[in-house]
């Protein structure tokens, strides 16, 4: 336990992803145990491919570029209704059934996490938002978390100027949790499809217990680890480099045994 | 000046309609004016001609019930994403630039509005949420407006048992103007395209300066009013009824007049 977080109140930081949302009974099940959780927390919610079908409806053009997806205005826009209306509300009020008092943001509301847009380098991302930490407006989310409103977070920020954007879920989550470490014994918990950072992606079983930027570095050099999680695991190192409590990447139906050490990667510091 | 009115805060709820949010220079006028207001404040918002338009991309039918229009499950979708995301979004994030520290929000947020699906009575409106103004979460809202964030309120409610449903935007701001009334001296401002009610639809010079409940049986049985706006009329004298300060219906384009008393149709209540 570091410095003073013997004093501090625990919050639990939760981030789901497309999978869980994707599948009604799995999201039924895991909002059911997020509700049960007895910490200050926050949920960190992701897209899903319900986006890609309401898109595609709408005849919206994925743009890429240097394989890349780019997200321009018709994007920018769907994301808006689908992360930000339909997934955002639907999660609320089903968390409000389970006498959970969700309040569903963006990081344009009450400004709680401003962002810039990210400057072109070679690549134009468009509307995509970068967050810097020390900017999270902490006052608003201690006032949610101090008066019992559980913050239900949709991937998406502002700039301040009027302008909608989009933002990586684990990197909001990521961000969040450093900020609020300063305020909070914070715990990160990322969740996903599979059961923890997997050795083979073919079998649940391998999960990898701990990892710290060392064997992180050994793995990737062996190339060990699915390219598709690193982002994922340079969020959660960041995260734990940063003062974040513990972090830990899991599966979605297992939140209680994750928050208990139970099952899933814990992301450790380095000694 | 009723009861102990002198002691209370003023409070002004604006109500705007599709109108002003389809015309991009109309809302941004519109905004800039609503920023400025140095009371406390909310802003009620309504739909507009984009959810149809994204409806009928989305090859999303519109269903009619003896002329009624119904909110099935893939209206509602429609609904959630672009009054609670796109269009609430949008609104809040212009607001945030005009130094407005606005906060974007459905009845199921923080539970603010609840509501009931209404009762099929011959005709099934579907997904349809009716407020019984006395369960207006009235701790909540005074949170948010003692704590300097500013509500920016989409046309959608719950039922508390998991489901979104459509509401008015009328009578959310009727609603929510009789049950802060208690605590705040409220003042009712509900914007549209015209200059208030008129005489005559053709001319805008024919503002009726002053409604009370008999004047409106009056003119509605010499059929003077269209028919169009008699449901805002009646949550307007619904809401003078029951303890609102002031109520003003008015275009949404001179907004400090209406707050002024200087435009706009002022609703009274009966000597």
């Amino acid at each position: 336990m570091k410095g003073s977080a013997k004093n501090k109140e625990e919050l639990i930081i939760v981030k789901i992803g497309g999978n869980v949302i994707d599948h009604e009974k799995n999201l039924e099940a895991f909002l059911h145990d997020f509700a049960l959780l007895p910490q200050k927390k926050i949920l960190v919610h992701g897209g899903g491919k319900i986006a890609t079908a309401i898109g595609e409806k709408m005849q919206i053009l994925s743009e890429y570029v240097d394989g890349r997806r780019i997200t321009n205005t018709p994007t920018l826009d769907l994301v808006t209704m689908v992360y930000g209306g339909l997934i955002n509300k639907k999660i609320v009020a089903q968390l409000q059934a389970k006498n959970c008092n969700a309040i569903g943001i963006t990081g344009a509301d009450a400004n709680c996490v401003p962002a810039t847009k990210r400057v072109v380098n070679k690549i134009d991302y468009g509307w995509v938002g970068d967050i810097d930490e020390k900017k999270i407006n902490i006052n608003t989310w201690n006032h949610f978390l101090k008066n019992n409103m559980i913050p239900v977070m949709a991937p998406l920020t502002h700039n301040e100027k009027g302008q909608m954007l989009n933002t990586n879920a684990d990197t909001i989550a990521a961000a969040l949790a450093i900020a609020l470490s300063h305020t909070y014994l914070t715990k990160l918990v990322m969740c996903f499809e599979k059961n923890g950072v997997l050795e083979n992606t073919e079998d649940e079983n391998s999960v990898i217990p701990e990892i710290n930027s060392k064997l992180f570095a050994d793995l990737n050099n062996r190339k060990v680890i699915h390219s598709g999680i690193l982002p994922k695991i340079n969020n959660a190192l960041l995260s734990i480099q940063k003062g974040v409590e513990s972090v830990i990447i899991g599966n979605s139906a297992q939140l209680p045994n994750l928050i208990a050490g139970k099952s899933g990667t814990k992301i450790l510091a380095d000694d």
